[in-house]
């Protein structure tokens, strides 16, 4: 039985965390933390965890937590991981970390997004969490930097293509939606129910969104070389969900058959991709609740775009689900363990 | 391996069904059948099921589907049901039928509200599914009469008051909320997204709806009297869930506290009720895609009234997961087998 | 032309008198405060209204405000209000007050609900502004206590019964739903979109909701004699309408037609009351934006129990409508006037 | 007082014409029809009317229809539309097809994405009914085929751009996501609640959607030369609003501020169309209800991408609204009347 903890257990990703473990028979979760909430029972706070996860948060003592866990999810803004990862790996705890600490290699790359890093010398440890593009690596990792659900929808979906060399690498499109649980839980006018529901807006358009950098590092490395990308991301009136449409042009011809196939071929025995057939397109709430990745890759015959549509639920296969995807390589229990739950429809 | 088919299942209940016995280490699903659409896969009817459900589906032919199913779940249309429940039967098979046909006990009560009953002869033979009642009777029945949901919030939520004699059973009242799963899945302008969102209303009021006489066969064994109800069912644009208010007079003095206690008592060792603590109350959101049924008890001190309200997701508690529930006990198998996964939140 | 002033403007009942009084003929808002958003413009905290109504708010300083306006609508939290409604009058204004300040008549029951009442004398002077049962005393009236919006719709609903003696006054229950615009735009983790989405919940159960003495001043009015209610709230996801279901028990035999005949002559040529034919039940959906109240009265036959259901938009009829209605016989415009739109539906 | 009759009023477009015309003062609404539902009352089918319009609706004979009417609303399906036109035309009446059967002024090309098109003489005579575009020919015109919804949230969004050559008319994007009522009112299972609440999807993706042709003819007379568009639309869970995302590439530098002034030049002087401040994005919640275009244009400095972002409600300036605001032209009336109308927010 492997001893997990949750710091930071208090948010939407933390929740689904303890969701999850719940049904994985080789974990136990052994310490939660909370720094608004400690004192609190987590079911206070979930009244959905109540008499399965009755558990007491407690502060954010990293030795503390060490002692009480062999593996360790920080699901903590940025900044506030950093600042606890280093401990806990001196202490020779395994981390995955569901912040965009250490997803970037260059910390001058993180700087420019986000603020000074505080802990460079870990990055060169941590192995970008995506085990559909990097599965050997995660096996032997002590941290992993579990990805940004937008990232996941899009790198999924246009690895194939980048991979074989199918579209050109410059002008891809990424137009994303998400779900409103991917602006967390914390108390924002913004995030209000009337504030969001019966409407749909983009944010962060123009370049800004600070999963750019993690999307275009990670599209570079299938590309083999430097891409820019460009991409909006929605606001949806639902819980959860992300669905992104990308738009690329491709070099040669093909056809949505012929696309289908070779997602199918490159993605074959992948537990938590499916391509869809030909005519079929993806919805989250296909996904919700899942870790499912939905992809249908398409040809716009008329323009010679290449289209591909993804979906995942940005809590699940976007977060907490690879997350224990992660933990699961790393500790060689079967990559499914504890994912098994189909979708909740509807 | 216990063997399953599920009769009507291209709808939420059928899909329900799937999504939970796919998590149950007990049970194969070997045959769905669906009037409709026979000859499609129920994925290309639920995409969230593809690759891990691929069946086909299958006109009903009862014998058949007895032959590839040593239980089976009906979850068909009333009357559709108790077209094909005897010939189950006759072959041996055990049979959890999800609508009301079996759950009235006098068929001319079924006659004044439904139709006339076409099979008297196995009413007698029925154990009405509500395990937290009748436990003991289930696990040797052959013929399951799965409850409404409804029934199921309203039951729960009242039996320990009814069974104690503390109110009087004359006058309760329940005031029940349902999500709009509980229409089904037939193509009705009602149950359009746009005449449903964004709007609450009342439907079936004045001691019209269906639930009525279930509910009151049950109230009335609990309290050793038969007793007539006011019942008002409404609309709530969710998906998911049922929330029933319900209002009785207390007989004597007692105290939120005290009916809390009393409740917990009651329920003790149920792994499907929690009564929550004074001052807190049931959401269906904390109940979404679990089999729980949460229960408040509380007394308005200012009018003597006994309130309770109790929370259950409609698809699962009021539906498949009482229906796996009761096959749990009828096949010997641990009762929360399949059913412990949490409530998906939000 | 009237110069009006929307103190506490950034709110929604704020928004929503703006979005009115935008179409009133006779009316021009002059002047907006907010103590959170002073210097902004009204349109950047509501974009709905750029280009139509651009005012800056300011900060509420009750002599300037005088100033520009000969009617003042207060849309503040209770207590606040108070502390300005007394300079208003003072300095000859009309004051039209959307909180609770001024809705109970005596203040040793505000003082119990609320808090010590800061302002006692200037309750007798205030109108209790609901038109259809006071429409006399409002024209003349200085001093607008605009009703709560659970109290509008459970008023309207009874005042037939009670008004004509044909239910006991004695066990009344209102089961009330509301839209989540009526727990205001403050950010809060219970009003998140997460937190409220597809989900239902009572709330305040239990006779401690403050909307209790208020409606029970005037059922009680209405009866002729001092009566209690059992009130329960609940939480529904949408933004607007409250939908009330009120149980009684009846004095006599009547029926469901006899019943919508006795409403439509009570509340015959009343602009904004609408009783639905026997069989039809409101729904907020068609209420929507409008100043209406749809009712339907109806009787249980079985129970013998009068039911009345009724529908309203808590920020028009249950809010800012009625005090435009208000302002209207104030003012001695047509009763209708800025309030003829249809509801939005979808 | 003009007399104006709504073909195929059961609808929501039709539900909406009845709601704006009926603040507008210079029309009676003499005559609905609805093959249907003839003989019931318009109030019936929508409750929101009632004790507003309770016309009968009536079955559609075009001679009796021109009787009743001046000017005729066609709010019926394509080809439907083009079946009964005609005859209103050669009666002398004024006809507003809100259906596509005169948008596309080449018959074969309506040929290529519908079917045969039925009466290709009055092609010549229909004016695309897009007034910021093309007000002048409204004016004088008999028969106006009023734009699509994704069509007027494109063309309104581009035009500028395309008019004064700032972008490359090849190669456009336009990812737009649409609120379910652009579905109908007809009963279908992908319509139902259950199916489009709390998910997200793409549908007809790859240049099949039938919206296109009508885009690239009317962008193809801005730009000058013939283009096509890639176009995927989106369904989103919410009752109105269509969002569009265009992504273009520029002709020279640019930056957000140059393109916010030339786009409030460009529609200097509209009544209808917002054009928001460098920073300010649209959201279709800011619309809702409303005649409003909102439009956000911005460079991403990046990747030199021209994005603009459009919002409309689908039922109004999409639909209903600019039906009503040509009529207002072809009539002689202010442009804005009975349009007035703020959005409804929340």
């Amino acid at each position: 039985m492997l001893n997990v903890a949750i710091v930071g257990a208090s948010g939407y990703t933390g929740m689904e965390l303890i969701r999850i473990l719940h049904c994985h028979p080789e974990v136990a979760v052994t310490c939660l933390t909370s720094e608004q909430s400690a004192g609190k029972k987590i079911s206070d706070i979930f009244p959905a965890l109540r008499h399965r996860c009755d558990l007491t948060l407690e502060n954010l003592e990293p030795v503390m937590v060490a002692e009480k866990a062999d593996l360790i999810f920080t699901a903590l803004p940025h900044k506030a991981a950093m600042e606890v990862v280093p401990t806990f790996l001196k202490l020779g705890k395994t981390v995955i970390d569901l912040s965009a600490d250490y997803r970037l290699a260059d910390p001058e790359v993180y700087g420019a997004w986000y603020e000074t890093h505080l802990n460079p010398a870990n990055l060169k440890k941590a192995v970008y969490g995506l085990p559909e593009i990097r599965r050997s690596k995660i096996r032997g990792a002590k941290l992993i930097a579990n990805p940004g659900c937008y990232p996941t929808s899009i790198i999924l979906g246009l690895a194939p293509l980048l991979k074989k060399g199918l579209i050109d690498p410059k002008g891809i499109i990424a137009d994303s939606a998400s779900g409103v649980s991917g602006a967390g839980r914390a108390a924002k006018v913004d995030s209000l129910y009337c504030e969001v529901n019966d409407g749909f807006k983009a944010y962060g358009a123009g370049g800004v969104h600070r999963h750019i950098p993690e999307i275009e590092q990670e599209l570079s490395l299938l590309a083999k070389e430097e891409l820019q990308i460009t991409f909006t991301p929605h606001l949806v009136p639902m819980d959860r969900g992300i669905l992104s449409t990308i738009y690329s042009t491709s070099i040669g011809a093909t056809s949505t058959e012929k696309l289908v196939k070779l997602y199918r071929d490159f993605y074959a025995g992948e537990p938590f991709v499916r391509i869809l057939p030909p005519g079929v397109l993806p919805s989250t709430a296909n996904v919700r609740g899942s870790n499912f990745c939905d992809i249908s890759p398409l040809v716009d015959g008329r323009t010679g775009r290449v289209i591909v549509i993804s979906a995942i639920d940005n809590l699940v296969k976007g977060a907490s689900g690879q997350a224990v995807q992660n933990m699961n390589l790393v500790c060689g229990f079967p990559e499914t363990m504890g994912l098994e739950g189909l979708a909740l429809f509807p």
